[in-house]
């Protein structure tokens, strides 16, 4: 592997499964049984499609990291995932014997069948589609199962330079994507038309510029997301809309979101546009979601609690009296997952450390007439903060 | 909403609450607690982004449908979701009470608390990315809870007319998205690009013509979804390949996929292509799966069991002594999941009724050198089955 390849290296994988077994020597864990594909895809790079099927990863305290699962993956692993020496493979699912069945024999031949296992699942199994079955801790009675989830999620909170390169690198794609997006917008088009538009020919762009460094390894029909997903005119008040019938209006305000996958970790980017002239009301809520956005940036710092980008957030909202049109915190961690923990929420007392990586995303609606977010990506650093996403916010420069 | 939309009538979500409540009854359950996405969707309508913000859907045996869930998905569901009577918000999560505490306030409020409920989670939320939480379970001792999965599942194993309806429109994009795939594969071309072109050609077709009658329910940057997904040259024998950096090579062997979302439902149609001219090794592994394909659609059937449709396509790979390139059973069940049950499996032994719906797709594949697998969808029919889509088979016909 490369080291300019857009992906986590060998290395790093290394040393975070390195870190995973000095956690598991710690709590006395024999091993570590991980269903999850987010989990899966941190610890080795092995990408797969969560299905019915399950699939499980070990790591042993000591000795060969193994994978259970459906026959299908068998090649696949042994192709792209050096880390992964072993495969035992069933099958398919259900099977005549149930597939848990199975992991349960290649435990015991293990010798894990009596330890302490920390599993992110004690099914033993994702879970996903139509799957049903035995539970893992039933089976292997004589072993004590824990919770393994944070023995891996514990090192996503603070991301690496690897991880910060890709986060920066998807930043920068986005930002183009963005462009070409509003480049699409006008009056009469459909904003799902405009946005699969725009996707692929941001896609084409990186895939010609970056070529062979650039593999996609999260499932999906791109690795370039951008539009509006139905945040179109009275649609943009709801934050989580996810189509809309109704074409793009002169008058309308939008609200878009621009996420590019690069090595399994995707920025976020998020404008509010609006289409023709903005009318006092837009510039009104316009205006003050730009200052609850600029009250929270100043917040960003190693050594504050999260909560406090949250409330700077919404003080700025409510001084202007319009606490009644928030909807959500202000931002989440992000890396592989859409949202990761720390929270930007009054309930979130985690003190923000260098190498935490948050979306900044106030958002104003008012059901019925439009919603106000921009979101950012933004790095907490030695200094301050760093924006990954750099793209202009005023409304002039939003106006299409 | 107007009958002609391609989507579930709100008459056939009273009838399948209604149904639920039936079973409720016989259970002596007191409420069905949802919180898996499809299953929310199967009996509302209601289609939302399950992130870690806990939701749940509450049917009570008699009274008022409600949900809890996030304040930002309040204004969603009153404009969406009129079988949903009452919606009681959190702020956001993690919050400082954690969402599950207020969802019990709400079910003891409701007199829910000492009572039988079914759910399908015992967590109380659907768990997504960070989510961490106390279980619902453990905070309500006094009620029992039990399985509910399948109070909605059973009901979704046999297809109702309407949903054979949606299975069918979406079919029918979909081979005309997999005409448009057909025209763009060229050597020199890399699959995730034409997949992409292909997609949004086809959405483009299928919005103008469809016109206000569509409408996307599920989240995804396009309802449209035709490509190869890295199922190119070599990479075709990886079944679940996600990725390919390889272009598209004279002599490759593609396995494609073509689904289109229509109200919820997606159907299945996939094919294998030879880019160029068919060699005598590919001939042959291509009529293997033909035949196996020919063996699995005589053998649907009402009346006859799952596993039998497998078997008759295993029996056919296997006395040509190819036993050894399958990889995966011939097939699943389809409808709002990707996959569903029942499964075409040697441990299948559900009976075929009349309504069911299959994906039929024997697979080969021969690592480093191809796979080989077509996919049709298989409706059960009162007078045998009928594929619900219609498209070429032949070699012939998919040489590019």
């Amino acid at each position: 592997m490369v080291s300019s390849d857009l992906v986590i290296s060998q290395a790093e994988h290394k040393s975070r499964i390195q870190k995973i077994r000095d956690q598991m020597k710690r709590s006395r864990c024999a091993a570590l049984y991980l269903t999850n594909p987010t989990r899966i895809l941190y610890t080795t790079g092995f990408s797969h499609i969560s299905t019915e099927r399950p699939l499980a990863l070990v790591i042993p305290q000591e000795g060969t990291i193994f994978m259970m699962g459906p026959h299908l993956e068998e090649d696949h692993v042994k192709q792209d995932s050096p880390l992964i020496e072993e495969f035992f493979s069933y099958a398919d699912y259900p099977g005549i014997t149930h597939p848990i069945r199975h992991f349960v024999k290649v435990l015991t031949q293990k010798r894990l069948e009596t330890s302490k296992i920390a599993a992110d699942s004690f099914d033993g199994a994702a879970g996903g589609w139509g799957y049903r079955g035995p539970s893992l801790r039933e089976l292997l009675r004589q072993s004590k199962m824990v919770d393994g989830r944070d023995l891996v999620d514990n090192l996503r909170w603070v991301k690496s330079e690897q991880e910060i390169r890709l986060l920066k690198e998807s930043a920068r794609w986005a930002e183009k994507a963005h462009d070409i997006l509003m480049e699409n917008i006008a009056p009469g088009r459909h904003d799902a038309l405009i946005g699969m538009r725009a996707s692929y020919e941001a896609l084409i762009r990186m895939m010609k510029k970056l070529g062979a460094r650039y593999r996609q390894l999260k499932w999906g029909l791109s690795p370039v997301v951008v539009g509006c997903r139905g945040q179109v005119g009275p649609g943009s008040a709801v934050p989580h809309s996810v189509f809309s019938k109704r074409k793009i209006q002169r008058g309308d305000v939008l609200v878009t979101e621009a996420g590019v996958e690069v090595g399994g970790y995707t920025s976020e980017l998020e404008r509010t546009v609006v289409v023709g002239r903005a009318g006092s009301r837009e510039k009104k809520y316009f205006e003050i979601m730009l200052r609850a956005q600029d009250a929270a940036l100043e917040s960003f710092k190693a050594g504050t609690p999260c909560f406090q980008v949250d409330a700077a957030a919404r003080r700025a909202v409510e001084s202007a009296g319009c606490g009644g049109t928030l909807r959500h915190h202000v931002g989440h961690g992000i890396g592989i997952d859409g949202h990761e923990p720390p929270w930007l929420d009054p309930g979130e007392r985690t003190i923000m450390k260098t190498g935490m990586v948050f979306s900044c995303e106030p958002g104003l609606y008012v059901p019925g007439f439009a919603g106000f977010r921009h979101s950012d990506t933004i790095e907490i650093t030695k200094y301050g903060m760093k924006p990954l996403t750099e793209y202009p916010r005023s409304l002039e420069d939003l106006t299409v």
